[in-house]
């Protein structure tokens, strides 16, 4: 089974540029942060918020997160946003992201991810992954 | 009495500005929003959260903003953002920023915010503003 | 003729959003800008770059901007956003959008924007509209 | 000799924060692209479009960037971010920010940046690193 992908075209827009003419880098974290609630979506047939509530859980905050930039995009580029899940592991997630502009690679950015969920004494806590949800990842539980 | 005024020195940054070497104007009402809030703390002496709460306010929501964009600042410019309250209505106020660079005035902005807290329902309503706040702010109540 | 108008729709995503969960006003203002650039393209058939420099222009700068606010779009609302050109002058047009929320009007903003062009001495100046653009729109000249 | 440090202090906006109440992510990496230049603006004595300018280079873009999210930042806490160089090579070099809320540390980032200027035929090239700008970081040349 393939993992799913989730894949978005956008164009650059004026707003996401710096002085240089090309995106200003935290843009793109902006962009794989959207892109990953997207993919949840995508493979669970929820919203992020139906999603979440159906499990119990409250977040899936980022831990880690980091990007290389290959090569510019420019204001009115069209470019690819690729996400997938790269990794589950117990309660925490690797999410890759791939920019591509005009076909060739642009920025490879990841992100790692927790599920939590409130503990019997409210405080928010790590949790296991949902089983059902890593069976629509097609991930072994 | 002088009406009360916060004024922010602020260094363009890079990110703060467009292909066009210039502050997209966008981020304008992302510093108005953050000088009213200024504004309001340095008045009550408290954070905004905690001004909300002395009053049983849930918060003040802009219903109404603009700017009029009178010469652009740069990248690496320093600006001054002078902030007031320019008219108290009765759960109601107006709001009047000028931005300045190098002594000239760059941007006049401008938001209508509404004092709002939980009515006996628990719904989110236009309350009138709190006497002991119009007194800090030298408003008639 | 009726007057083009562009459509967008988008899903409000987790960093539009202010801590009370709804989208923080600034971003209305970067949709719009973004907005604007997608209706001169649509209508002229080229990219924003291709028709500045078809024209000999350098840039549409906003003068002028603003916004009512009335009712919240929240995380994961799909929204509408319809943006049209409601009047032409000499080198001056105004833009107008219409944010829709699950068919209900949300926010309302206008800008006025300015068509700059270099003159002999290299000045950048406001220029009349072309009248091929004109045309475009459907505008008397 | 030490190598410099650049410190902001910042107090959270409202416009920082997500639904969650805490500072969204990508806004942390505007916060150290803004850090990274003051660093250097602070070392050289010079805008950073003069340091540039001194030493005929173009710009120093980011081409490698991450975060660890050790602690979350909320709404009106006043944040310490505190910028160095942790390395320079011949032609990039790594910075370090570190983020601190209450004392404690919250966000650990860095950046990999590259000394660019224009060669012969114009292209951008990335370039040794000046040695005044070296001597004024103490580092060896």
């Amino acid at each position: 089974m393939t993992a799913p992908v989730h894949v978005r075209e956008l164009v650059v827009e004026w707003g996401h540029c710096d002085p240089a003419g090309i995106v200003f880098h935290p843009r793109y974290f902006e962009w794989f942060d959207a892109c990953a609630a997207a993919l949840f979506s995508q493979v669970s047939g929820l919203t992020k918020a139906e999603m979440l509530a159906r499990h119990g859980a409250v977040g899936i905050p980022v831990v880690d997160a980091g990007a290389k930039f290959l090569a510019p995009c420019r204001y009115g580029d069209t470019v690819r946003v690729e996400t997938r899940v790269s990794a589950f592991r117990r309660s925490a997630f690797d999410v890759r992201h791939l920019v591509s502009n005009g076909g060739a690679p642009a920025v490879e950015g990841w992100s790692t991810r927790v599920w939590t969920a409130r503990d019997a004494e409210g405080r928010i806590r790590s949790q296991p992954l949902p089983a059902e949800l890593l069976a629509q990842f097609g991930a072994a539980p």
